[in-house]
């Protein structure tokens, strides 16, 4: 089996990790993590979303780090819009960013927890969103949680995950994003999906978005990666994503994807150890261990004696 | 890729995972809890170890243990065997066992570094106290460590690693274990390891035994799976293991991988919710957390609303 070359990883934690962080994190700090993660050869960071202050305070700090952190020209920084009032304010600094990203899930009953709408409905903004990221010249990419399966509804049909992807394609997205949400995917499943989504989505870059809920996240990363997909996000210190169930861990660790892949010889263009130095710093800013498993053992020494 | 429809899995934690913990277990608490590993559906447990109680107090009451466990007719119960000398110790008692498993590193700083001798000389020894075992009528295994790479040497040669396996068969083992005794391997190198070990040692059952040192450990297994290999060993609660590096987890969870299997339809015969109660009921005896991840999140309900 011959797998491909080279990913491309996305580095979630400013968002998607920060998210759920309950103690603030100053904006000083989320800058000076920001900056050492683009220092590290990430290519692409999440770092902001538009939701609400009140609803997310962590979050509400998003154009000042936007304004102020200091990246490469070559860094696409992302930032999460969950409706037209977030757009609208996304907008207002669109020179921050160069990518957006819209969402729904797949499930219609966590869609309505989520976001208190049905899936017409969300799907109906998403596509009037998508248009109008795509006049302003941005890049529009899209989310579809629980696409492997839902903790409410149970199984989610390939095919309807697929059909919300063809929409969001055909409404302007470049990048279709699918999240395994409360970590219930599986390896031979995972395989599958991608081998599908690839098929189906030609043109569309195609990105795998796993939690490591159940231990398992690492082995679908190896199978979307079998089943050619190169387009990954993660979390350095194996921050955030949605611990459902309570206690559970969520996105898969940055670093320990990035071990795998350099273990392999697939390329990420990153530099592990510096990775992990920018997860031991966010150790030392939130005052607790994290879980990744590199944090701990380091990078594989094959020269060691 | 069509995966094989069962497996096997051997439950390491009373030997490999007790061994590591530096309080005592009282021998009650280890007789509860094989007991009710056995009860979850285990047909493979390694119980004990035959090495000086020096060297390891923590396993010292081996033979007690044996002897008071109440598992049902078709459990095989697996013992590890360092030298001859155990090997002594072990035949005095040798109605209270199935399977006997010798080892050896693939490497030879790793080795001398954990027996004090070359893998000539444990080799040449091993041959012996094979015949011994299969003499006896007993089940003879046979165990590989630093199999994927040596954290001393870096890279061991794959063909220096099944040389020793088909020595070991023709000695008399009719299993083979090959050790990531440092987590050193990755999913590509795991899947092509174990596609040549079932091609070159016909006859013979090939066991993957993986540590979850960086994350990877039910990638790697996937992996094998993929290959062909049908056997596995793993340790409840994520228990024991080799900590090198300091700090790092070792074996692979056993609830994870069971979750992995039933996932993808893999059938291991063994009842999940059952193997989490025992694991917990160890976080209780050891007074500590453990690190599997289904032990937070528990299995998968496909059918919750």
């Amino acid at each position: 089996m011959t797998l491909p070359k080279a990913v491309e990883i996305r580095e979630v934690g400013p968002r998607d990790g920060f998210q759920n962080e309950p103690e603030r994190i100053d904006t000083d700090d989320k800058v000076r993590l920001i900056n050492a993660l683009a220092s590290a050869g990430f290519r692409r960071i999440e770092v902001a979303s538009f939701v609400r202050p009140d609803v997310i305070p962590q979050l509400s700090d998003g154009v000042d780090v936007l304004r102020r952190i200091e990246v490469p020209d070559d860094v696409r920084l992302m930032v999460l819009i969950p409706n037209s009032k977030g757009l609208d304010n996304a907008l207002r600094v669109r020179e921050t960013f160069h990518d957006a990203a819209i969402f729904v899930s797949a499930s219609e009953t966590h869609n309505r927890k989520n976001v208190n709408r049905t899936v017409a409905d969300t799907m109906a903004d998403n596509d009037v969103m998508a248009k109008r990221i795509v006049a302003e010249g941005l890049g529009c990419a899209a989310v579809i949680a629980t696409s492997f399966g839902c903790p409410y509804e149970g199984k989610v049909d390939l095919d309807r995950v697929l059909g919300l992807a063809e929409r969001f394609a055909e409404a302007g997205a470049t990048e279709i994003g699918f999240g395994d949400t409360t970590g219930m995917a599986n390896p031979a499943y995972a395989g599958e999906f991608f081998a599908a989504a690839l098929e189906r989505l030609p043109g569309v870059e195609v990105t795998a978005h796993f939690h490591n809920t159940r231990g398992q996240g690492l082995a679908n990363a190896y199978a979307a990666l079998q089943a050619g997909c190169t387009s990954f996000e993660s979390s350095f210190g194996e921050l955030g994503g949605c611990p459902v169930p309570p206690g559970s861990t969520g996105n898969i660790a940055t670093e320990d994807l990035i071990s795998m892949f350099h273990e392999m010889g697939v390329d990420t263009g990153i530099d592990l150890p510096a990775v992990i130095s920018a997860a031991q710093e966010a150790q030392t800013v939130l005052g607790r261990k994290l879980t990744s498993h590199c944090l701990v053992a380091g990078p594989i020494d094959w020269h060691a004696n």
